[in-house]
């Protein structure tokens, strides 16, 4: 498995010699109602194999990434009379990628699809490297596949656009690449001013953002090992998402909640595995300046440390596994982390951050 | 892919061993109403790894291989606090083997799973070669993955409790292999009485289909070309189940629909591709023999070529794809056939069966 990702500033010239290639019976796109208003109409414009392709739209937000929203997906993917051999563009952020994805997987079971992350987010996490699904039950992504899609194509364009902290919480999938990469990488990256919008330099992150991801799923694409790098920060972000989502109050921007678990990972990591205090000081320098503060009080503890339980990353539910640092580039998959020391953590955090 | 297919007259003892080699952190088995009470009591009995594992049952029937069953599975499988490395075990038949494969292929993004087929259908076609999903919307199989079960655990132990048409049923499958496979296969299987009820004179024929099916799959397990033969039949056979869904009547036995659909394949191949006809009186004569009377009237055909024109193997609606034969172990996928031909066949079929 290794993914075709295509950076271009011509997104809709990009799709269509793609669709002359693979061919299929008929194209389909899937949108939710922010792309369907502020990208379609332009890509379709630029695209002449889109320019009538039929939309499958539905309404924007992780809080619609449920299975109700999948089945009336599945629905209109039928009225629309899809075959095996029609084409599925997913053009949107990660929820649009996700769930069109998964859609796209099991329709029929399987048809082919292409991504057109339409966020900083999507384009650096989850159009790239097969995971797909929805949330089940209060819990993120519990149910899905792991199937790449046909193609990924990735404009800085879209990004313009966007609210400021939909940048961040890219942003903060960028940092954790650079954490798992080197700390060369992760100089450059803690060098690049988020809050400037500046798209033109961008753009060379972005692209070795992406290259750490696709180099690792590569590698293992079905996270039984070094794809585990990956999960640096999601455990305790997974929580603080699925926390805003039961309590029903504003669920955090994801890469948001990376960023504070990737504090919380590297506080973690000086006290378990001696990590260089040094880079745990730098990166929330940065994210004291730029990101919005923390939303976790010490009355969420518990409920958090229950959600971390119930992470996909646990072989059962009696431990809590982290992925942990050593150093920048050097990654600790499957550390069981106790209680005490995640509440510790979590302290120092808010600290550190200034909450 | 190469899947792992035993065949034993000990299951218990087989599951135990298998379960010891793949060491997972927890075992839960699904199965259906049916096979709770019929089956489970002495299988546990007879392994010790499934002794005391947590059961997630379902109401039986096809009626219930859908999408709400599904979500109820998902939930149980939540509060069961299963993880990525347990193991399902799924037992029963093939609506079992579908759904509970689909459940375990997408919960947490997929969990191993062992199947261990109840009735001669499932372990004839479905526990083998990959194939899961759901009905949705009143198609047949509409949702679902492609992911072969970690080992399938065949005991005809099993069949000597099921009613004489889940018999017929399965040997449908059993004559369908025979065709894609030889007309010494064929004539081999036309010669064994399905009636007679002596499942140890069975067991040799099963390998035999088995093995027919696994040869098949593994070269092809996508359904790209050469698993097309085993669709035979089924084109007409998944329009008569939805007609009868649809219409809220019993859906007759998939083997037994399967059975009608290869006449009428056979019928369109004698037709279109010269198939000679005393393959097709020979297998006329036996399922006139021993299998009910198709369920089909004049007043059908409409609505059976409009189904048929929805169903997966399609390119696009316009055309009906049919896989037919020369001879028996000469396929020919992809045939188009028009609606004319269809209603031909059907009225050729009903006369050859006796309606």
């Amino acid at each position: 498995m290794s993914q075709q990702v295509i950076f271009t500033e011509n997104p809709g010239g990009v799709v269509d010699t793609l669709i002359s290639d693979m061919n299929p019976a008929g194209v389909c796109i899937i949108a939710d109602s922010n792309t369907a208003h502020c990208v379609l109409p332009r890509l379709r414009e630029e695209s002449a194999k889109l320019k009538d392709a039929p939309v499958i739209e539905f309404p924007a937000g992780d809080g619609n990434k449920i299975l109700s929203t999948l089945a009336s997906v599945w629905e209109a993917m039928e009225s629309n009379k899809l075959t095996r051999r029609s084409l599925i563009v997913n053009a949107g952020g990660g929820v649009v990628t996700d769930l069109g994805g998964f859609a796209a997987a099991t329709f029929k079971r399987g048809l082919r699809f292409v991504n057109l992350p339409t966020t900083l987010l999507s384009a650096v996490d989850a159009a790239v490297g097969g995971k797909t699904g929805i949330n089940f039950n209060g819990l993120k992504n519990e149910i899905g596949v792991f199937k790449e899609a046909d193609a990924v194509v990735v404009s800085t364009r879209y990004f313009s656009t966007l609210p400021s902290v939909e940048l961040l919480s890219g942003y903060g999938e960028v940092i954790k690449h650079a954490l798992i990469d080197s700390s060369e990488n992760l100089l450059r990256v803690l060098d690049y001013d988020i809050s400037g919008n500046d798209l033109s330099a961008l753009q060379n992150i972005l692209c070795d953002s992406v290259e750490v991801k696709r180099r690792i799923v590569k590698v293992d694409p079905y996270e039984k090992g070094l794809r585990k790098s990956l999960n640096l920060g999601h455990t305790v972000a997974h929580a603080i998402e699925a926390q805003a989502m039961r309590n029903g109050v504003a669920v955090p921007a994801h890469g948001v909640a990376v960023v504070w678990g990737l504090i919380v990972d590297m506080v973690l990591s000086h006290m378990l595995l001696g990590l260089d205090s040094k880079w745990l000081h730098a990166v929330a320098r940065y994210v004291r300046i730029h990101y919005p503060a923390m939303s976790v009080t010490c009355s969420d503890y518990t409920s958090l440390i229950e959600l971390m339980r119930h992470d996909k990353k646990n072989t059962d539910t009696s431990s809590i596994n982290f992925t942990l640092l050593e150093a920048p580039g050097k990654v600790v998959p499957d550390c069981i982390v106790s209680p005490d020391d995640i509440r510790t953590a979590l302290d120092i955090t808010r600290d550190l951050l200034g909450v």
